[in-house]
């Protein structure tokens, strides 16, 4: 039969067929070897040739992060190598190759502000995060507006103007080495040269302590730590720069300043819908920012303050030239991609601040439940409110719960919970009381899932009625 | 002729070979279009799957890199957006949309240190030195050691002893947000707390500028910027924090401590062999270098600083925490990368130092040549030496020329190039005369040629009789 098909099937019909899928291997052996096959660039829009010399590096950085370690550590391309590999860096309390094995009386570490909630968010935004950058990228020491990125700046006021939280028009902006260097930086500006007195650095208990340590550390002429604003209430001082942390930390409250003077350094880390509702844009003269507490890349020291009298500006701007000449200009390359994404999906299924905010306030439900089946602890008092971000009346969702222990007998509770294996950050950091501890509610889940079971027996150790009640967390 | 044969192969022939050819598209075909084809990654040593996340912002990077700037600029990632793409950064002196059009009336600008001489290597270094990130990486407060990345130490010191430059054994390694931050970090390291006196900070004229304009915006309570340490030879006074740049800026001389106190800060930011001969590696108690002067990145905004007293660097440690928790993980990340490749080519013909030194000692070589076919200007001597690193004596290549106006009306020298059209940093920023100036030969290729050009007919103005000479520049 198949003898007889092809006697009957002219040779013509053959070569035809010969020639077109030879001419179809022509094609093929072309596309494989030679062609530089295009490939539609959706962020650039245009069309652009297979990858050359970014492809190593491209390599490379997926099979690092394809590395698996099994949800509790990740991989990094400039992680420790073993074996020419980098390894998985674990979270706490997990270890082994693949960061699989649980390590046992592994104490709970809620000491830090380590913002790894929104890890798992840019995970899932691999795609539009990753940043490729070459090696001769900005050698200089002069970016587009000098030691700033003019299209950061411009896309971070974009995002303000779109979440809500804070009136940038008419304000200077300056980029710090995280938001840290611009709290000393600010308090050198603000502080008169030569005055009969130097100004008085003051903020409210209970506070960041950052900025006692600093300002004693760095110690200016022009400038002295002074306490707590409570101390100065009736005073006739004048000479103030007052912190004002909103929300604050360690208790997570909106505040307004307390001395009222003209100096006030609002240091508005935490003034995003992941932590707090936002009634209305905040609008001080002196308002910081930093990306650690944004899309939590505290990593990368990347922090910015909006300024509104030019010379405290170029006070700031002068200070910062002569520490750091400014901020890195492959973070802010790198943050100009990450704020773009932020602002870019607001209102979307990839919206930030509603994964954080999710995140968190049901951290906080939990904790609160836990600490509330018992009279042993308190946590600080956050209620409902309107939020203009959402549009709605929303949770609380705090970054900190500011803990306090109510037995008569726990008068150092942070030394309380190091006992029971949590590791926190005791009241007397924030020139609080030791019957106050902070625990951080911005790490991984990992970290928060070991503090509700630390936290568990020390709830029920109060009241041995509530254990049943307990067991169900 | 072409009947008959086809009328004479059989048509078996033609069958066999339609098959073979239509195997052969079957398996282009798949490969085409279904299958993940493996490359071979070099740098891990493994083969990984064709890109996924990477593969847009690796396009986007390439594309970028493929913009045209006629060799006068480049576009970057982050740059300003044109039409919703990024545009060309010009060189000094040119514009338009490529950077082909030359200013007429252009300022050469040989003021600033910007270590562009360097870019052209990194570019052929292409596929080497891209760096990919993830969205997620290093997003904690914590690296591989607390803010400090293990393996850019490891690679760091490696370098160093490769290069044969610094003994780094048995001193203690600090990162800096450039080694700007880092001076006045030691400065404050180095300044015992509560003495009865604040320790005097002092340098050689001529001098870096950086470390008065520090000191004195600082202003901390427990330093004091004293001048020049030709004012203390004769003193009493023991408190001495004494900064030797070597080799020095603006004269690149290989220097050392006049007070012979103890607390010495060697800034060895140009000790590399770019800049100048290795005689022996460098064994100071506290050395500071910058990746600035070293790959040529100075928009990263990197330094580190070898210590060996343990109190010191604790202190700088401490300091550096508050001041701003360490330097960008990311920009270390970049950095590891860049360290690494440096390291590996060492001896190679993609050696850096090789290139760097080639490209800056024909630019002196030029530079001399002009200024001394006249007397109007002169240069600070330097002579050739014998260096480890290259075995061999070698010339000099200094990253700045030391000018001197000798014609007796021009006192000040900055001012008289000012006015031929190049701008130059004048003797009064290093504590020396107005009859000095520094011209930095460490830009671009299109900022020397222009400082060739402008110079010229300033150096042929003091002599007629020299034109004819110089002409041939």
């Amino acid at each position: 039969m198949k003898e007889q098909l092809i006697r009957e099937t002219p040779a013509k019909v053959y070569l035809v067929l010969f020639s077109l899928s030879l001419l179809l291997n022509i094609f093929f052996f072309y596309q494989q070897f030679f062609s530089q096959s295009h490939h539609l660039s959706p962020r650039l829009g245009s069309t652009v040739s297979d990858l050359s010399w970014t492809r190593h590096a491209a390599e490379e950085a997926e099979a690092v992060a394809a590395i698996s370690c099994s949800s509790h550590g990740r991989a990094y391309v400039d992680g420790v190598l073993d074996n020419g590999q980098p390894a998985c860096e674990c979270n706490t309390c997990y270890t082994g190759i693949d960061c699989s094995v649980l390590l046992s009386n592994c104490s709970a570490d809620v000491e830090g502000g380590d913002p790894l909630f929104l890890e798992p968010y840019w995970m899932q935004q691999a795609a539009k995060s990753a940043v490729v950058l070459s090696g001769w990228h900005r050698m200089s020491y002069a970016t587009t507006d000098r030691f700033k990125s003019l299209e950061l700046e411009k896309n971070i006021r974009r995002l303000h103007a779109a979440v809500g939280n804070a009136i940038t028009d008419g304000k200077h902006l300056v980029f710090g080495t995280g938001s840290t260097q611009l709290l000393n930086a600010l308090v050198y500006a603000l502080s008169p040269e030569n005055a009969s007195s130097p100004s008085s650095v003051v903020a409210t208990i209970p506070y960041y302590s950052m900025y006692k340590e600093q300002t004693e550390l760095f110690n200016g002429r022009d400038y002295e730590w002074e306490g707590a604003t409570a101390k100065w209430r009736n005073s006739n001082k004048t000479n103030f720069i007052e912190f004002v942390t909103s929300p604050n930390n360690p208790d997570c409250l909106l505040c307004d300043s307390v001395l009222g003077g003209s100096s006030v350094i609002y240091d508005h880390a935490y003034y995003w819908p992941h932590f707090t509702a936002i009634p209305k844009p905040a609008d001080g003269d002196v308002m910081i920012f930093t990306v650690s507490k944004l899309s939590g890349h505290a990593g990368s020291r990347f922090g910015w303050a909006f300024i509104k009298d030019e010379n405290v500006y170029n006070k700031v701007s002068n200070y910062l030239q002569y520490n750091s000449m400014g901020a890195s200009r492959e973070t802010q390359s790198r943050l100009l991609n990450y704020v773009k994404v932020i602002s870019d999906e607001i209102g979307s299924n990839a919206d930030i601040f509603e994964f954080g905010f999710n995140k968190l306030r049901k951290r906080w439900q939990r904790l609160q439940a836990l600490v509330n089946s018992s009279s042993r602890f308190s946590l600080q008092q956050l209620s409902t409110q309107y939020c203009t971000y959402f549009k709605k009346i929303r949770d609380p969702s705090p970054a900190y719960a500011w803990l306090k222990c109510e037995n008569e007998e726990d008068t150092d509770c942070a030394e309380v919970l190091m006992k029971g294996g949590i590791i926190s950050r005791g009241g007397t950091n924030f020139g609080a009381s030791t019957r106050y501890t902070r625990l951080s509610l911005l790490k991984t889940d990992d970290h928060f899932e070991m503090l509700l079971q630390k936290l568990k027996p020390l709830v029920a150790c109060s009241d041995e009625n509530s254990s049943e009640m307990i067991s169900s967390f």
